[in-house]
């Protein structure tokens, strides 16, 4: 453990209920390097209890429909659930789609589930860098995470750099979906599901051609299942909710757990190193003479030689 | 014009042929900072003569037929023709998936065609930084540049970045397309394409329903054109031609095609800018004792917070 980790802060975040997780998330947006925080991530980052598990696949095909009926699984479960909902942002006018996450059709009465939007991070499409933070904080408190992202854009294989289980949802009959998996993300899920199974055949069909596409890439001593599910219709919940916890025992017996989420935390530590010497970068840059403006047709190839140059002399000697 | 840009290596390589080109793009991946190729980056930079056209859109819907369709509208009107393919690369293995772009189905005798196929950016699932030196390498040499990317991960918002025209291609049928759209991408393209619109019905529907999606994003003097086509058949592509050079007439017109690549220019350059400087302190935070790695459990939030203040002190001062 960090000997700065602050423990109480930890269980003063876990007894407070909604509102206190609340008033910590929005601290983290506000002041992320703030000193207290740092103490409470380092106790939470010691202190994970819950399992993380995304929720992921194009659009249209019912994740949302998903998560809400995983939700309800647990909740009868009696196990808390924190969710965060990756919206996908407009990369021009930098807006969330998709709104306030009403749809999950809670009951805003119950204090077993949290439910948190994130825009997507909005130059890569992907998640935000405090996505990360907020998984940490929510998996100290609650007993499932759930993190669903849209398909669209990197979030489909950010979603495994955050999460303990990753679920794949696609839907039969378009054909898309088998296309979708060839395009390079056949190695993301730890399980797949074909929802809208009420489509039958088409459904039988999908389930096939992704099992064939699934097969070479079984990782040691997990064979990735494929199910039929209808989350309108409640079918099959209960096979994902034991393939699940399948996998989390899976996870915990190979000691495959721990090394999962530190190489999460030493991809995220990289990703913070790069993004912030990226930033000083352009800081400096826009300091030079000329700065990072372009006059008409000047070349952007010779600038940026030119700008290296003149930010490399700081460097010099002051390091091996 | 920059007064170290070289137009007899410019001139060299136009008179050169495919020889030329592939020799070059061979020296830009070995040393992309080599003295003379950046006086040839300048040359070309200052003399663009191609218009740049990017095809995205999702998998499957035949944007590698519209590509190969389009090169040989192409060349019976003389034109010649550069092509960049954009390979997704799976995010695990790092291999491109499509191979060497045999499907384009050529005739290798050509000089007037040149095909290159390029990874996609391994971790960010867009465009290499590479792809715009080569697409100004490319639009200094053809009178047409071309480049396909496959519409997952970041590549088909990036595309928009290199290009002077951007022709999204959809099909019909699935509802996954007014999906895709209302993700995010809606204000990318200057053309749309509806392919295989062989299926009738289903694609006129699909025209309207995206021409509906795409009405409030018309930019000022361009009203984004939904074309039916179907590249196997050969049918639309004459319309789609008209566009072309339509939309290229368009941006002449209003001066806009030189806003346009001045704003990648300055994009590419803080992108590099960020990169060259995510990359130093990458190299600094490793020197460091601990470096990168992480100790069992210990807290990634804790160790970016150490290696951000010890790697903060070598700027003390020598900036404003």
């Amino acid at each position: 453990l960090s000997e700065s980790a602050d423990p109480g802060a930890l269980d003063a975040l876990r007894a407070g209920g909604k509102r206190a997780m609340a008033s910590v998330l929005a601290r983290l947006e506000a002041a992320p390097a703030d000193p207290a925080l740092l103490a409470l991530l380092d106790a939470a980052h010691a202190g994970a209890r819950g399992q993380v598990i995304g929720i992921t696949g194009p659009p249209g095909v019912g994740k949302s429909t998903l998560t809400s009926a995983l939700i309800r699984l647990q909740r009868r479960q009696e196990r808390t659930v924190g969710v965060i909902a990756v919206d996908p942002s407009s990369r021009r006018s930098g807006g969330a789609l998709l709104g306030d996450r009403m749809r999950f059709e809670l009951d805003p009465e119950d204090q077993g589930v949290f439910v948190r939007s994130m825009a997507a991070r909005e130059r890569l499409g992907g998640l935000a860098p405090l996505t990360y933070a907020v998984v940490v904080l929510m998996r100290a408190v609650y007993d499932v995470v759930l993190v669903e992202t849209v398909g669209v854009g990197q979030s489909e294989t950010d979603v495994a750099g955050v999460c303990d289980t990753v679920v794949l949802c696609l839907q039969p009959g378009s054909g898309d979906s088998l296309q979708y998996m060839k395009s390079g993300i056949a190695e993301i899920p730890d399980i797949a599901v074909v929802n809208k199974a009420d489509l039958g055949q088409l459904a039988r069909q999908a389930k096939a051609d992704l099992e064939a596409v699934l097969a070479p890439e079984q990782g040691p001593g997990w064979r990735v299942p494929v199910l039929l599910a209808s989350a309108t219709a409640g079918r099959g919940l209960d096979d994902l909710a034991r393939e699940l916890q399948g996998h989390a025992a899976h996870l915990a017996e190979q000691g495959s757990l721990t090394a999962r989420r530190a190489a999460q935390g030493e991809s995220w530590l990289e990703d913070g190193v790069r993004e912030a010497f990226g930033r000083i970068g352009l800081d400096r840059a826009a300091g030079l003479p000329g700065g990072l403006a372009l006059a008409p047709g000047q070349s952007p190839f010779r600038r940026l030689h030119e700008i290296s140059r003149a930010l490399a002399e700081p460097y010099a000697g002051s390091s091996d």
